[in-house]
């Protein structure tokens, strides 16, 4: 036999190892004495009786499997339900539930962004939305962090449909894009030269010749956690239900399962059963999964005081936080983040973290958008404020 | 406000109503009285009592959700132990669980195709490795389905390294990629020239200078179906443990729950976890559904005789719609396709075997490489005898 074909990857690995970013994986025992602040288990329902307990009922119910992709047989009334209540809750006229927020973004953005279109994507954009516009047919455009005005300008250039694709809350450092301004960027696109600034009278010539462009959310961070009783950045910013705005919300987070689902007018949720390859080439979410999630939208729906804990638990831990003189970002959601000096600092800072009872998240390159590496916090709606004066003093001796 | 972005779409959406080719959800109810030979679920093991108790343990014990990424706080004890126990069943070093088989696929794919490599791909392979060679940063070259000498002749183009990529059973018509031929063509081209074919004496001059081609392969059909006791298509070729072969399974298929694996060496899995993006980026796969796909793999390890009869219904079922004058292909695993003479009447005929109690898949482009449309059944092994009369009859009476 010739020598290996993955010799390279050998290469890849020394190098790795010789700039301290290695990473492995660290199972965790069902019973962990840890506090948890790492996992994105905003409203603390991933355990919640009532949420397991959905996932259990379903799987007896449905089975453990959805045994097919969601056109062939893996549709059930489960999922339907689900869909039709989380559409609801977030003000959108229509949902579709996928097996992943991944899977959602890669959905949503190639079947939004078809060949000759525009898409203008936000620098600090996650993974799964980079990789979405890397599969899609159009020609992306990166865009500085969180700038309506180098929005506008990218799309001066568009020669087709456009669409701007932003996280509503960046996962790494917690902050919000400005969605009112990156809307109203959206809709002056449609307005012919002029009109958008009042230089020319609206209507004059042709008004209704040119569309906007179209805006997509990913919600993830901001489901369950901002807005009104957790309704989303979408619903907090006016923009729910709009004709011109999609968002996607993932089931993992704040709902505490798994799965993801894209939030539209009807008639763009139709197009993506019908084009997004994520969706039609994929199996259903499996019925525990969509149980679950339907639990703890249930319960979110029932108790929406868990929203709003999940943000002042954030706006202390990062209060107290700077406080101490830790370098932290003001949390726009649940997700604290803290500045570390280097990626052998931050691994430190967190392994003592983690001898001390307290597990963090670390985010080292090439996780980082900007190669700064931090702590990553996660303030739960269900975090005491005893065990938050204990996550303060870990973090701070820790930092020594 | 400006005319919708999203007017393209109803164009597209009224070009597709002209050509019959609109797709419909149809969500199922949980005790639909259909005879199902249209998902996935080849060992009927997804409604299990032992799996879906699989289900609703771990969810209970673990919580409805992984809470995070792998790398953060997704990865739980009941993980690493699918991940060990399916990587022994199938014969490889190591395992990597993905929240599905698309992801894995995705992750496979773009972690082994650098920058600078060549990925030669199945003209009939699934979406998920055609998005993922998309998504790849090396360059594709797509080959004749199922053809050694066509994979061999783009290996000749390679200038740095190079993989391979075919699903084992081709998710459409059932048939067989041809194993053994696609690993020496992996192989040879890492020969010096002329050596392979015997014209030049071994390792004459440097033989170890080049590196022979990485053969990654789907078995998302393969396993639990083909091999011995259904541990897969690499190992009943005898390639499984290869250093040079990696594949990727789905547990939501045979296994009757959901998500995704890459199985290989070691160090190539290792290299996964720091370089995968749909695996780092990704929220873990759920409790509820690792815990299913273990109880269903160790049901299968215990009665290895589920796979040999998935097969032979195929078989079964394949020589009773020929007998009958259908044109079906040789199934090699457990699913059966049947050629419709067009998308309409392909169409006809699955809404006449459901109006007679039989659920069939039906696919019509675009999710047909070749743009003939097909009833698509798939022989499960729990499938009656007297189940697979009524299923021949129905499909035979529906034709006409």
């Amino acid at each position: 036999m010739p020598r290996s074909p993955f010799e390279w990857i050998e290469e890849q690995a020394r190098a790795r190892a010789r700039a301290g970013l290695v990473r492995t994986l660290r199972p965790r025992p069902a019973d962990s004495a840890l506090l948890d602040l790492a996992g994105n288990d905003y409203l603390g329902l991933a355990r919640h009786p009532e949420v397991t307990e959905g996932a259990a009922r379903a799987a007896r119910t449905w089975g453990a499997g959805a045994t097919g992709s969601r056109l062939v047989s893996g549709s059930t009334e489960l999922h339907a339900e689900l869909e039709l209540e989380l559409a609801e809750f977030c003000g959108f006229e229509a949902a579709l539930v996928l097996s992943s927020g991944y899977a959602a973004n890669l959905a949503a953005v190639t079947a939004l962004a078809p060949h000759g279109s525009l898409i203008v994507s936000d620098a600090g954009n996650h993974a799964s939305l980079i990789d979405g516009c890397r599969l899609a047919r159009g020609t992306t455009q990166v865009v500085a962090h969180a700038d309506p005005d180098a929005v506008r300008k990218a799309l001066d250039t568009r020669t087709g449909p456009a669409i701007v694709v932003s996280d509503t809350v960046f996962s790494v450092d917690g902050d919000a894009a400005p969605l009112r301004a990156l809307a109203a960027a959206c809709r002056e696109a449609g307005t012919p030269p002029g009109e958008a600034d009042g230089t020319r009278e609206p209507g004059a010539s042709g008004a209704s010749g040119r569309s906007g462009a179209g805006l997509l959310l990913d919600d993830a961070h901001g489901l369950g956690v901002v807005g009104e009783g957790g309704r989303g950045a979408a619903w907090a910013a006016g923009l729910a239900g709009a004709p011109d705005v999609v968002t996607t919300v993932t089931l993992s987070k704040s709902l505490g399962s798994q799965g993801g689902a894209v939030l539209g007018p009807a008639h763009v949720i139709d197009h993506l059963v019908n084009a997004a390859r994520t969706f039609i080439f994929d199996t259903g979410l499996a019925p525990a999964a969509a149980g679950a999630a339907l639990a703890a939208l249930r319960l979110l729906r029932g108790e929406p005081q868990r929203a709003a804990r999940a943000r002042a638990v954030a706006t202390a831990l990062y209060e107290r936080l700077t406080a101490e003189g830790l370098e932290a970002v003001r949390p726009d959601a649940a997700v604290v983040s803290v500045r570390a000096p280097s990626p052998e600092q931050a691994l430190r800072w967190a392994a003592r973290c983690r001898a001390a009872g307290l597990a963090v998240g670390c985010f080292r390159p090439p996780s980082v958008p900007d190669g700064v590496s931090r702590l990553r916090l996660t303030a739960r709606a269900d975090l005491t404020d005893e065990q938050l004066d204990r996550a303060v003093n870990v973090l701070t001796e820790a930092r020594r």
